[in-house]
Protein backbone atom coordinates (compact mmCIF):
# COMPACT_ATOMS: atom_id res chain seq x y z
CA UNK A 1 0.00 0.00 0.00
CA UNK A 2 1.34 3.35 -0.83
CA UNK A 3 -0.03 6.85 -0.43
CA UNK A 4 -0.90 7.51 -4.08
CA UNK A 5 -4.20 8.18 -3.40
CA UNK A 6 -4.01 11.97 -3.04
CA UNK A 7 -7.88 12.41 -3.00
CA UNK A 8 -8.39 10.99 0.53
CA UNK A 9 -9.70 14.64 2.62
CA UNK A 10 -7.10 15.82 5.25
CA UNK A 11 -9.66 14.69 7.91
CA UNK A 12 -9.08 11.11 6.91
CA UNK A 13 -5.44 12.01 7.29
CA UNK A 14 -5.82 13.55 10.33
CA UNK A 15 -8.25 10.48 11.50
CA UNK A 16 -5.50 7.98 10.46
CA UNK A 17 -2.89 9.84 12.68
CA UNK A 18 -4.85 9.96 15.35
CA UNK A 19 -5.71 6.16 15.26
CA UNK A 20 -2.03 5.54 15.15
CA UNK A 21 -1.58 7.38 18.34
CA UNK A 22 -4.39 5.64 20.43
CA UNK A 23 -3.01 2.38 19.00
CA UNK A 24 0.11 3.11 20.25
CA UNK A 25 -0.62 4.17 23.58
CA UNK A 26 -2.81 2.26 24.99
CA UNK A 27 -1.26 -0.41 26.98
CA UNK A 28 -3.80 -3.24 28.57
CA UNK A 29 -1.88 -4.00 31.67
CA UNK A 30 1.15 -2.53 30.55
CA UNK A 31 1.16 -4.72 27.37
CA UNK A 32 0.67 -3.67 23.92
CA UNK A 33 -2.75 -4.48 22.16
CA UNK A 34 -3.23 -7.71 20.17
CA UNK A 35 -6.77 -7.30 18.24
CA UNK A 36 -9.02 -4.15 18.79
CA UNK A 37 -12.29 -4.29 17.66
CA UNK A 38 -13.50 -1.25 15.41
CA UNK A 39 -16.12 -0.30 18.32
CA UNK A 40 -12.89 -0.24 20.35
CA UNK A 41 -10.62 1.89 18.20
CA UNK A 42 -13.51 4.01 17.69
CA UNK A 43 -14.33 4.92 21.18
CA UNK A 44 -10.71 5.65 22.23
CA UNK A 45 -10.21 8.05 18.97
CA UNK A 46 -13.57 9.07 19.61
CA UNK A 47 -15.56 8.32 16.26
CA UNK A 48 -17.61 6.35 15.17
CA UNK A 49 -17.32 2.27 14.40
CA UNK A 50 -18.79 2.73 10.85
CA UNK A 51 -15.93 5.55 10.28
CA UNK A 52 -13.35 3.60 11.88
CA UNK A 53 -14.25 0.44 9.28
CA UNK A 54 -14.40 3.07 6.12
CA UNK A 55 -11.34 4.48 7.05
CA UNK A 56 -9.55 1.07 7.60
CA UNK A 57 -10.87 -0.08 3.93
CA UNK A 58 -9.63 3.40 2.22
CA UNK A 59 -6.16 2.52 3.04
CA UNK A 60 -7.12 -1.22 2.06
CA UNK A 61 -6.59 -3.00 5.84
CA UNK A 62 -9.33 -5.69 6.95
CA UNK A 63 -9.97 -7.28 10.01
CA UNK A 64 -10.76 -10.55 11.61
CA UNK A 65 -14.82 -10.65 12.21
CA UNK A 66 -13.82 -12.87 15.28
CA UNK A 67 -10.91 -10.90 16.75
CA UNK A 68 -11.20 -7.60 15.19
CA UNK A 69 -7.86 -5.75 13.71
CA UNK A 70 -4.62 -7.13 14.53
CA UNK A 71 -2.67 -4.11 16.16
CA UNK A 72 0.29 -4.48 14.90
CA UNK A 73 -0.56 -4.89 11.22
CA UNK A 74 -2.41 -2.05 11.51
CA UNK A 75 0.36 0.35 12.83
CA UNK A 76 2.39 -0.92 10.23
CA UNK A 77 -0.07 -0.01 7.45
CA UNK A 78 -0.84 3.34 8.85
CA UNK A 79 2.53 4.08 9.09
CA UNK A 80 3.61 2.87 5.55
CA UNK A 81 0.87 5.13 4.36
CA UNK A 82 1.45 8.14 6.34
CA UNK A 83 5.32 7.98 6.34
CA UNK A 84 7.68 9.32 3.73
CA UNK A 85 10.25 6.07 3.29
CA UNK A 86 13.27 7.60 5.11
CA UNK A 87 11.16 10.08 6.96
CA UNK A 88 10.68 13.80 6.55
CA UNK A 89 12.90 16.71 7.69
CA UNK A 90 11.55 19.35 8.68
CA UNK A 91 12.58 23.04 9.37
CA UNK A 92 11.00 25.02 12.45
CA UNK A 93 11.14 29.01 12.10
CA UNK A 94 10.97 30.74 15.37
CA UNK A 95 12.26 29.41 18.42
CA UNK A 96 10.37 31.86 20.59
CA UNK A 97 7.96 30.65 23.78
CA UNK A 98 6.05 28.53 20.69
CA UNK A 99 8.82 27.63 18.68
CA UNK A 100 10.66 26.09 21.82
CA UNK A 101 7.58 24.54 22.90
CA UNK A 102 6.87 22.73 19.81
CA UNK A 103 10.31 21.32 19.75
CA UNK A 104 10.11 19.98 23.05
CA UNK A 105 6.80 18.46 21.45
CA UNK A 106 7.81 17.10 18.54
CA UNK A 107 11.73 15.98 19.51
CA UNK A 108 11.40 12.32 19.31
CA UNK A 109 7.75 12.15 18.85
CA UNK A 110 7.68 10.49 15.59
CA UNK A 111 10.83 8.98 14.58
CA UNK A 112 9.61 9.32 11.25
CA UNK A 113 9.07 13.09 11.34
CA UNK A 114 12.27 15.30 12.71
CA UNK A 115 12.68 18.89 12.98
CA UNK A 116 16.26 19.00 12.12
CA UNK A 117 16.77 22.77 11.84
CA UNK A 118 15.18 26.09 13.52
CA UNK A 119 16.08 29.33 12.22
CA UNK A 120 15.43 32.53 14.42
CA UNK A 121 17.04 35.96 13.47
CA UNK A 122 17.72 36.51 17.21
CA UNK A 123 21.80 36.07 17.33
CA UNK A 124 21.14 34.72 21.02
CA UNK A 125 20.46 31.48 19.62
CA UNK A 126 22.18 30.40 16.81
CA UNK A 127 24.26 27.41 17.53
CA UNK A 128 22.58 26.80 20.81
CA UNK A 129 20.88 23.14 20.65
CA UNK A 130 17.29 23.19 22.12
CA UNK A 131 16.22 19.73 22.84
CA UNK A 132 18.39 18.18 20.37
CA UNK A 133 17.60 20.85 17.29
CA UNK A 134 20.53 22.39 16.54
CA UNK A 135 19.56 26.49 15.69
CA UNK A 136 20.76 28.58 12.75
CA UNK A 137 20.71 32.14 11.86
CA UNK A 138 18.19 32.68 9.03
CA UNK A 139 21.41 33.80 6.49
CA UNK A 140 22.37 29.87 6.47
CA UNK A 141 18.55 28.81 5.62
CA UNK A 142 20.08 28.40 1.96
CA UNK A 143 22.80 26.29 2.97
CA UNK A 144 21.57 24.39 6.01
CA UNK A 145 17.80 23.23 3.97
CA UNK A 146 19.51 22.31 0.90
CA UNK A 147 22.10 19.95 2.99
CA UNK A 148 19.59 18.25 5.19
CA UNK A 149 17.03 17.63 2.61
CA UNK A 150 14.47 19.55 4.13
CA UNK A 151 10.59 19.09 2.40
CA UNK A 152 8.38 21.34 5.54
CA UNK A 153 8.79 24.16 7.62
CA UNK A 154 6.52 24.81 11.02
CA UNK A 155 6.28 28.73 11.02
CA UNK A 156 6.09 30.11 14.59
CA UNK A 157 7.06 33.48 14.04
CA UNK A 158 4.73 36.36 14.41
CA UNK A 159 2.66 37.74 11.84
CA UNK A 160 5.06 40.40 10.33
CA UNK A 161 7.70 37.56 9.20
CA UNK A 162 5.46 34.48 8.43
CA UNK A 163 5.01 35.25 4.63
CA UNK A 164 9.02 36.13 3.63
CA UNK A 165 10.12 32.92 6.00
CA UNK A 166 7.50 30.62 3.79
CA UNK A 167 8.91 32.31 0.61
CA UNK A 168 12.35 31.49 1.12
CA UNK A 169 11.61 27.84 1.97
CA UNK A 170 9.43 27.29 -1.01
CA UNK A 171 12.33 28.52 -3.33
CA UNK A 172 14.36 25.65 -1.54
CA UNK A 173 11.62 23.26 -2.44
CA UNK A 174 9.35 23.08 0.67
CA UNK A 175 6.07 22.00 -0.45
CA UNK A 176 4.08 21.92 3.00
CA UNK A 177 3.90 23.90 5.81
CA UNK A 178 2.27 23.85 9.43
CA UNK A 179 1.54 27.95 10.48
CA UNK A 180 1.08 29.79 13.74
CA UNK A 181 1.08 32.92 12.93
CA UNK A 182 -2.11 34.35 12.51
CA UNK A 183 -1.50 34.96 8.82
CA UNK A 184 -2.89 33.89 5.73
CA UNK A 185 0.06 32.63 3.94
CA UNK A 186 -0.07 33.17 -0.14
CA UNK A 187 1.11 29.99 -2.02
CA UNK A 188 0.79 28.46 -4.51
CA UNK A 189 -1.47 25.63 -5.15
CA UNK A 190 1.05 23.02 -5.07
CA UNK A 191 2.03 23.77 -1.42
CA UNK A 192 -0.36 22.66 1.06
CA UNK A 193 -0.61 25.03 4.24
CA UNK A 194 -2.39 23.44 7.63
CA UNK A 195 -2.97 26.89 9.21
CA UNK A 196 -2.99 26.72 13.13
CA UNK A 197 -4.24 29.93 14.90
CA UNK A 198 -4.43 29.35 18.35
CA UNK A 199 -6.09 32.51 19.29
CA UNK A 200 -9.07 31.84 17.38
CA UNK A 201 -8.75 28.12 19.04
CA UNK A 202 -9.50 29.67 22.41
CA UNK A 203 -11.86 32.78 21.30
CA UNK A 204 -14.36 29.70 19.70
CA UNK A 205 -14.36 28.13 22.88
CA UNK A 206 -15.20 30.77 25.28
CA UNK A 207 -17.85 31.91 22.41
CA UNK A 208 -19.56 28.09 23.04
CA UNK A 209 -18.74 28.03 26.49
CA UNK A 210 -20.89 31.44 27.41
CA UNK A 211 -23.36 29.80 25.38
CA UNK A 212 -24.49 26.88 27.54
CA UNK A 213 -23.95 28.99 30.84
CA UNK A 214 -26.77 31.48 29.81
CA UNK B 1 -26.30 42.99 18.82
CA UNK B 2 -25.71 40.12 21.76
CA UNK B 3 -24.33 36.87 20.81
CA UNK B 4 -27.62 35.32 21.17
CA UNK B 5 -27.27 33.90 17.72
CA UNK B 6 -25.77 30.24 18.67
CA UNK B 7 -26.76 28.72 15.51
CA UNK B 8 -23.31 30.69 13.83
CA UNK B 9 -21.12 27.73 12.89
CA UNK B 10 -17.66 27.37 14.30
CA UNK B 11 -16.03 28.55 11.07
CA UNK B 12 -17.68 31.64 11.51
CA UNK B 13 -16.77 31.91 15.02
CA UNK B 14 -13.22 31.48 14.05
CA UNK B 15 -13.21 34.10 11.09
CA UNK B 16 -15.19 36.79 12.96
CA UNK B 17 -11.97 35.86 15.60
CA UNK B 18 -9.55 36.01 12.59
CA UNK B 19 -10.92 39.55 11.47
CA UNK B 20 -10.30 41.51 14.33
CA UNK B 21 -6.57 40.15 14.77
CA UNK B 22 -5.96 41.46 11.15
CA UNK B 23 -7.67 44.76 12.19
CA UNK B 24 -5.73 44.96 15.32
CA UNK B 25 -2.50 44.20 13.86
CA UNK B 26 -2.43 45.88 10.47
CA UNK B 27 -1.41 49.64 11.14
CA UNK B 28 -0.76 51.86 7.36
CA UNK B 29 2.23 53.44 8.69
CA UNK B 30 1.83 53.14 11.99
CA UNK B 31 -1.76 54.56 12.19
CA UNK B 32 -4.56 52.42 12.86
CA UNK B 33 -6.53 51.77 9.79
CA UNK B 34 -9.54 54.47 9.18
CA UNK B 35 -11.29 52.12 6.88
CA UNK B 36 -11.21 48.96 5.25
CA UNK B 37 -13.48 47.55 2.56
CA UNK B 38 -14.51 43.63 2.30
CA UNK B 39 -11.86 42.70 -0.25
CA UNK B 40 -8.88 44.46 1.72
CA UNK B 41 -10.14 42.91 4.64
CA UNK B 42 -10.87 39.16 2.83
CA UNK B 43 -7.05 39.49 1.47
CA UNK B 44 -5.56 40.25 4.94
CA UNK B 45 -7.21 36.94 6.37
CA UNK B 46 -7.26 34.86 3.43
CA UNK B 47 -11.01 34.42 2.37
CA UNK B 48 -12.99 35.76 -0.01
CA UNK B 49 -14.71 39.11 0.09
CA UNK B 50 -18.28 37.21 -0.33
CA UNK B 51 -17.58 35.43 2.89
CA UNK B 52 -16.16 39.00 4.63
CA UNK B 53 -19.78 40.50 3.36
CA UNK B 54 -21.88 37.99 4.67
CA UNK B 55 -19.98 37.32 7.76
CA UNK B 56 -20.23 40.78 8.92
CA UNK B 57 -23.91 40.86 7.72
CA UNK B 58 -24.66 37.93 9.90
CA UNK B 59 -23.36 39.53 13.22
CA UNK B 60 -25.24 42.98 11.58
CA UNK B 61 -22.63 44.78 10.68
CA UNK B 62 -22.60 47.00 7.44
CA UNK B 63 -19.76 48.79 5.56
CA UNK B 64 -20.54 52.17 3.53
CA UNK B 65 -20.45 51.45 -0.08
CA UNK B 66 -17.89 54.42 -0.58
CA UNK B 67 -15.62 53.70 1.86
CA UNK B 68 -15.70 50.17 3.30
CA UNK B 69 -16.18 49.16 6.67
CA UNK B 70 -15.25 51.19 9.41
CA UNK B 71 -12.52 49.13 11.31
CA UNK B 72 -12.94 50.87 14.97
CA UNK B 73 -16.72 50.50 14.96
CA UNK B 74 -16.22 46.41 13.08
CA UNK B 75 -13.50 45.98 15.84
CA UNK B 76 -16.09 46.80 18.60
CA UNK B 77 -18.96 45.03 16.80
CA UNK B 78 -17.07 41.55 16.84
CA UNK B 79 -15.63 42.05 20.60
CA UNK B 80 -19.28 42.73 22.07
CA UNK B 81 -19.97 39.33 19.81
CA UNK B 82 -17.43 37.20 20.76
CA UNK B 83 -16.73 38.73 24.26
CA UNK B 84 -18.47 38.18 27.67
CA UNK B 85 -19.18 40.99 29.57
CA UNK B 86 -16.61 41.20 31.77
CA UNK B 87 -14.03 38.51 30.36
CA UNK B 88 -14.13 34.96 30.89
CA UNK B 89 -11.41 33.85 33.30
CA UNK B 90 -9.64 29.98 32.12
CA UNK B 91 -7.53 27.47 33.75
CA UNK B 92 -4.50 25.92 32.54
CA UNK B 93 -4.34 22.55 33.43
CA UNK B 94 -0.37 21.23 32.95
CA UNK B 95 2.34 23.29 33.17
CA UNK B 96 4.79 21.46 31.06
CA UNK B 97 6.29 22.65 27.95
CA UNK B 98 3.27 23.34 26.24
CA UNK B 99 1.64 24.94 29.06
CA UNK B 100 4.27 27.19 29.73
CA UNK B 101 4.05 28.21 25.92
CA UNK B 102 0.64 28.50 25.96
CA UNK B 103 1.55 30.77 29.00
CA UNK B 104 3.48 32.98 27.22
CA UNK B 105 1.24 32.74 24.33
CA UNK B 106 -2.06 34.32 25.32
CA UNK B 107 -0.99 36.46 28.65
CA UNK B 108 -2.11 39.87 27.95
CA UNK B 109 -3.08 38.96 24.25
CA UNK B 110 -6.81 39.58 24.71
CA UNK B 111 -8.03 41.32 27.46
CA UNK B 112 -11.36 39.43 27.80
CA UNK B 113 -10.14 35.90 28.63
CA UNK B 114 -7.22 35.35 30.77
CA UNK B 115 -5.77 32.60 31.85
CA UNK B 116 -6.25 33.30 35.62
CA UNK B 117 -4.94 30.01 37.12
CA UNK B 118 -2.63 27.27 36.09
CA UNK B 119 -2.82 23.30 37.83
CA UNK B 120 -0.23 21.00 37.64
CA UNK B 121 0.56 17.67 39.99
CA UNK B 122 4.14 18.56 39.90
CA UNK B 123 4.79 19.71 43.41
CA UNK B 124 7.94 22.20 42.15
CA UNK B 125 5.63 24.28 40.46
CA UNK B 126 3.17 24.93 43.20
CA UNK B 127 3.03 28.60 44.38
CA UNK B 128 4.75 29.92 41.19
CA UNK B 129 4.12 32.54 39.05
CA UNK B 130 4.75 31.92 35.13
CA UNK B 131 4.18 34.69 33.11
CA UNK B 132 1.61 36.26 36.10
CA UNK B 133 0.04 33.81 36.22
CA UNK B 134 -0.04 31.77 39.40
CA UNK B 135 0.58 27.85 39.65
CA UNK B 136 -1.88 25.74 42.17
CA UNK B 137 -1.55 21.91 42.83
CA UNK B 138 -4.69 20.10 41.90
CA UNK B 139 -5.96 19.81 45.50
CA UNK B 140 -6.95 23.48 45.18
CA UNK B 141 -8.76 23.01 42.50
CA UNK B 142 -12.28 22.90 43.90
CA UNK B 143 -11.35 26.23 46.15
CA UNK B 144 -9.74 28.67 42.73
CA UNK B 145 -11.94 27.72 40.26
CA UNK B 146 -14.91 29.02 42.26
CA UNK B 147 -13.20 32.04 44.00
CA UNK B 148 -12.07 32.93 40.35
CA UNK B 149 -15.13 32.26 38.38
CA UNK B 150 -13.18 30.20 35.97
CA UNK B 151 -15.38 28.67 33.15
CA UNK B 152 -12.84 27.11 30.44
CA UNK B 153 -9.87 24.82 30.88
CA UNK B 154 -7.32 24.44 28.70
CA UNK B 155 -5.85 21.07 29.21
CA UNK B 156 -2.44 20.51 28.44
CA UNK B 157 -1.85 17.62 30.09
CA UNK B 158 -0.61 13.98 28.75
CA UNK B 159 -3.50 11.93 27.60
CA UNK B 160 -3.71 10.06 30.75
CA UNK B 161 -4.75 12.82 32.87
CA UNK B 162 -6.59 14.82 30.58
CA UNK B 163 -9.90 13.09 31.01
CA UNK B 164 -10.06 13.54 35.10
CA UNK B 165 -8.91 17.12 34.49
CA UNK B 166 -11.95 17.42 32.59
CA UNK B 167 -13.86 15.76 34.69
CA UNK B 168 -12.76 17.60 37.99
CA UNK B 169 -13.45 20.80 36.28
CA UNK B 170 -17.04 20.15 34.90
CA UNK B 171 -18.12 19.68 38.23
CA UNK B 172 -16.91 22.74 38.91
CA UNK B 173 -19.38 24.17 36.11
CA UNK B 174 -16.67 24.48 33.79
CA UNK B 175 -18.47 24.78 30.05
CA UNK B 176 -15.79 24.72 27.70
CA UNK B 177 -12.40 23.39 26.75
CA UNK B 178 -9.23 23.63 24.55
CA UNK B 179 -7.79 20.04 24.59
CA UNK B 180 -4.25 19.24 23.73
CA UNK B 181 -4.13 15.89 25.54
CA UNK B 182 -4.37 13.50 21.86
CA UNK B 183 -7.48 11.72 22.98
CA UNK B 184 -11.15 12.17 23.10
CA UNK B 185 -12.77 14.06 25.78
CA UNK B 186 -16.13 12.52 26.78
CA UNK B 187 -18.24 15.50 27.88
CA UNK B 188 -21.88 15.95 27.65
CA UNK B 189 -23.51 18.30 24.75
CA UNK B 190 -23.80 20.88 26.95
CA UNK B 191 -20.13 21.12 26.68
CA UNK B 192 -18.28 22.39 24.29
CA UNK B 193 -14.62 20.74 23.58
CA UNK B 194 -12.08 22.17 20.39
CA UNK B 195 -9.71 19.09 20.13
CA UNK B 196 -6.12 20.62 18.85
CA UNK B 197 -3.93 17.57 18.08
CA UNK B 198 -0.22 18.77 17.24
CA UNK B 199 1.05 15.68 16.16
CA UNK B 200 -2.13 14.78 14.26
CA UNK B 201 -1.33 18.58 12.45
CA UNK B 202 2.09 17.84 11.65
CA UNK B 203 1.36 14.40 10.24
CA UNK B 204 -1.14 15.80 8.09
CA UNK B 205 1.08 18.36 6.46
CA UNK B 206 4.12 15.76 5.88
CA UNK B 207 1.51 13.57 3.91
CA UNK B 208 0.29 16.29 1.53
CA UNK B 209 3.86 17.55 1.14
CA UNK B 210 4.92 14.56 -0.03
CA UNK B 211 2.46 13.87 -2.46
CA UNK B 212 3.45 17.34 -4.32
CA UNK B 213 6.84 16.43 -4.98
CA UNK B 214 6.47 12.95 -6.33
Amino acid sequence: MTNDSITLSDKTIGRLSLYRRVLERTPKNNKPIGHIFSHELAALAGFSAVLVRRDLMTIGFSGNPKKGYDAAELLDCIGKFLDAPGGTNVALIGVGNLGRALLAYFTYRRPMLSIVAAFDANPEFTNRVIQGCRCYSPDDMERVVQEKNIRMGIIAVPSVGAQDAADRLMRLGVTGFLNFAPVALRVPSSVYVNQIDMTMELEKVAFYARQTKE
